[in-house]
């Protein structure tokens, strides 16, 4: 009996927790296979998968003084940082806020399944960044970078483009695909702490064939099955632009 | 008669438009003397000065079904980039988007005034350019970078930092500013093609002095006297990266 209740806590403590914020409008989209998949391999492996579908919620995107329950701390001149960092503190955030930094606590790993949009995330989810990472939750001054408060954590971006790779190479017309993750990786992710992982791309699947489109889900599925073996990229500029 | 007629038509000619996409929450903020500012200064040229204030317009930013007024092109599977596609070219984007897109065709120089949130844009206004700069719009496949349909006009980013200036240098912890303006300036104005003037950056303003604000109000208002005989920037990634 002992030796049961053991083994059960043992793999207890070995699962670990996920949460996929995913922004896609449709659930048939290659963005929703992806995230799909993913809930699918990761639960398989024993692990507890949590999704914030962010447009199934009609999460808020916009930074506004309604984020803030009760009073302001200076009513006269509002600062959306100062007001949601003393609301933080004062447990006087509103819940849609306080639910999300919920999941985003209770997890190991944090992936975001998107489209990219402006070689950036959609706005519903950078409202989500906006709003939820926010000064008392995910960082403090100083607290950020290596001393963010959601150290320990991993952060992965599962991103699908409109162009090709070739576009997105160092010589291509849109540059190096690393450049438009510094603000993500390292001004968002690591900012707050986070370890990153490589990000997963998956290149104009509108325009590929359905073998490459199929490729890339399988490729995906490969990779999250040993995701926790992975070595976090280094968030630092030699890493994204070169020496 | 005749001459004051010319002079007249000349002075018309040379009046310039320029619209303001100004996203802060508060009048009375660092963001909003600058965008005050701006709107004076500009008029005492003789340009015609609009102002899209976001957060006032409770501006929507998240992309959506409820964009395309009638009937989907696939009711099926929806995508909202072809979906836009398909509005715009049939005029059947919802009247929000459709203003917007009024004001930038008709601007010489479009100003986006906004405080840095993770090393980029307020949700709020990524929204506006998620929505309002549809293909179909801004571009097309081709129609992009030097080919965009914006091409002739001037775009410049007016930011407020929370960080100082010596920390968005090569060397600083959040690496140069440049860094984070690749996506905005390159991948979204570049690729509209919109000419891109140098950004005017205001650095720190929450911790600065009294006196450091009114020298960077000063100098803005100073800059903008001669915008118009600016050379804009190279939108390249040796501007952004070195060589």
């Amino acid at each position: 009996m002992r030796d049961t209740y053991k083994a059960l806590a043992g793999a207890n403590r070995m699962r670990k927790k996920v949460l996929i914020v995913y922004a896609h409008q449709e659930p048939r989209s290659f963005n929703g296979c992806l995230k799909k998949v993913a809930v699918e391999t990761l639960s398989k492996q024993g692990c507890t998968v949590t999704v914030s579908d962010l447009y199934a919620m009609d999460f808020e995107p916009r930074a506004t003084r309604n984020d803030i329950t009760g009073a302001l701390s200076n009513p006269e001149v509002f600062s959306y940082g100062v007001e949601a960092y003393e609301a933080c503190k004062k447990r006087c955030l509103t819940s849609d806020i306080v639910d999300e930094q919920k999941k985003v606590q209770e997890a190991d790993l944090v992936i975001f399944q998107f489209p990219l949009y402006w070689f950036s995330v959609p706005a519903i989810l950078k409202g989500w960044m906006d709003r939820v990472l926010c000064q008392g939750f995910a960082f403090d001054l100083p607290g950020f970078y290596d001393s963010g408060f959601l150290k320990g954590k991993l952060a992965l971006l599962s991103i699908t483009t409109g162009g090709t790779a070739e576009m997105y190479t160092k010589t291509g017309v849109s540059g190096d695909f690393k450049y438009f993750l510094w603000p993500l990786q390292h001004g968002t992710l690591h900012f707050c702490g986070f370890k990153v992982l490589a990000p997963q791309i998956s290149f104009a699947p509108e325009t590929a064939s359905e073998e490459e489109r199929k490729q890339m889900m399988a490729s995906w599925a490969q990779r999250l099955e040993t995701i926790w073996k992975e070595v976090p990229i280094p968030c630092t500029p030699p890493w994204y632009f070169g020496q």
